[in-house]
């Protein structure tokens, strides 16, 4: 806990900018035991190691701001030029999959966010019955009843096209009729190569069948810890080593086929098998409910934004990462605002309202 | 009127601290009749009298500036640190069981207040009709549309182990099948020894079955006058002594096995039987619908939060009569605030928005 330890850099996967690609362990024992998967890992997987010892790092210590800086720089690399030569679309078409009988709630607050953040237009699928309380909460959304019809695949897939990225999972319940719809929406995500965002219950879904997923290297997966533990029985055997936070991402997600992983938690954990980014950005203490709505809507479009941009943009780093880590900085950006602002009593609403000032604060060029 | 009298303390159970520990009396000679009462039911229920003569007490004088604060201090004793090791839950997870053809303010009005006090995750179970209206007032609330169905019952089970307190009664009317469901809901509820915050026609049950709540020491009661004469006419002969406010407070909470009891009026007195704490905040003449709910959601929050701490943050006393004072003191304090910006026009929505800020006010540490 808080010894300063060797952080181990990437490798294989052309130029990394060693400012910006590290991971962070809390001991020393587990960073000697990542650096011996790692190994193996990129063995398996990937081209000749070039691993390089960069920097040290501890969870509970700070990044260098010259770190930090060049992240947020790779972030505003992949933010789109605000231009009046743009038409409506071209910023972002964001699916958001959920909404049923007991959650309405998460996917407007997914598809909402994906809009504060940026994007031009959000659908929401969800079930007959959702759908009219998820229009209720805001005019913006555009909302799909369809989730629980024997078409449901056929309905969503008109749209599929025209998406940019798919969020599956806000609000989506354990429904077998519904999750088997799901199953059938994610291969044709995959077919059409769409960016994948799986959060909640899409998670859930994930544990049981991670062959849906494994592999996509578009996919970003945004477990709690709780979720986190559910995947982690679900494709590797032993306990979740608690002391090696990083190292247990990067393992995770190398079994499920180097597919970016988030681990929410007092610092938000990013990993796509070869790299490891830590995001301590302050948040506060509150803990209500529909806060991963705000990321996992966020992440839609930054997903969209950072491969559109392209590894040139992101210094040669996963665009995805850098995507993940400005979505998870975002949303702590808006915590700490709302906080600020109203204490104990902040909920999810107080925190999209902050969207706007959070993300020029942060990322306006 | 106004006559200063004997004020009674605590007895039997463990150490009470003598500043935050009194009864509030209108005249002596209901001071008098209530110690014997009191000596009459400590003999049938309790360990062996240590009454003490405390201190002398009007309603319509102030207390001490030290008892007041003795007690604000117990109130944030039982309220949780804010820290950032905490995962999403932990602060509360609290269920309400209303909303109905009729009704589907009142178990919003819960649901939001539990939330603005620091609840993390609110659940309302509803009837069918009544779920998408509550769920359009806001995303922030997961709504279960259960509460007509012939398996209510088990609909509200497979939550029950998640929660960590209930409140029943806010908008449920009185239709028999749905009173039939909640009577299960109430024993299933006990079953698994979760405390139960009681308010509007869930008291008009209890009045037509005391049983049902007899003797659970997790049970809180908020009546007002009028629910308050129909549960001492259940369990109790003879009329409400209306001279002695206080001393009626304590006999229905004995005549119903020392459950907390709420008598919510000009001031709030709460008794366990055992002790009577008087509530005088400041709240203001604005009588507008809803403000009983804001008092039934705040303080399933604050009984949740009380029990977790435990009697050694409450100095020996019932922490449940801390919560109780607590969640008095919030809303009566909202009431003022709301009050000095909207005046006549003050409705329990303007009340809800000062949550927070007089939660902070009262209670931050």
């Amino acid at each position: 806990m808080g010894v300063r330890c060797v952080a181990i850099g990437s490798c294989g996967r052309g130029k990394i900018d060693t400012g910006v690609v590290w991971m962070a362990f809390r001991g020393c024992g587990a960073a000697a035991a990542v650096l011996a998967l790692l190994s193996a890992a990129i063995a398996l997987y990937g081209p000749p190691l070039h691993a390089v010892i960069q920097r040290a790092f501890s969870l509970h210590k700070a990044h260098s701001t010259k770190d930090m800086e060049n992240l947020f720089q790779l972030v505003r690399n992949i933010v789109p030029a605000l231009t009046s030569k743009k038409h409506k679309g071209q910023d972002g078409r964001i699916g958001i999959v959920g909404g049923c009988q007991e959650y309405t709630g998460a996917p407007y607050f997914a598809g909402i966010s994906a809009l504060k953040v940026g994007a031009d237009l959000t659908h929401v699928f969800c079930t007959r019955e959702a759908a009219p309380v998820i229009k209720s909460y805001s005019p913006e959304l555009i909302v799909h009843p369809v989730l629980d019809s024997s078409n449901a695949l056929q309905e969503v897939e008109k749209w599929l096209p025209r998406l940019h990225a798919l969020v599956v999972g806000p609000g989506l319940g354990r429904d077998d009729f519904l999750l088997n719809n799901v199953m059938n929406i994610l291969e044709a995500t995959k077919a059409r190569d769409i960016p994948i965002i799986i959060d909640a219950d899409g998670l859930w879904l994930i544990a049981q069948l991670p062959a849906l997923i494994h592999g996509y290297q578009k996919a970003i997966l945004t477990p709690n810890r709780v979720e986190f533990s559910r995947l982690w029985e679900a494709v590797l055997t032993g306990p979740v080593d608690t002391k090696d936070h990083s190292g247990s991402v990067l393992k995770l997600s190398q079994a499920l086929g180097n597919i970016t992983v988030v681990q929410k938690g007092e610092h938000d954990l990013i990993s796509d098998g070869w790299q490891v980014l830590v995001c301590s950005q302050e948040g506060s203490s509150r803990r209500c409910g529909g806060q991963g709505d705000l990321l996992s809507g966020s992440l839609g479009v930054m997903a969209h934004w950072a491969l559109l941009a392209g590894r040139e943009k992101t210094n040669g780093s996963n665009p995805l990462l850098v995507a993940a880590w400005g979505a998870c900085t975002l949303t702590r950006e808006c915590n700490h605002q709302a906080f600020q602002k109203y204490g104990r009593s902040t909920t999810t609403t107080d925190m999209i309202a902050e969207v706007g000032t959070a993300f020029s604060k942060l990322f306006k060029t």
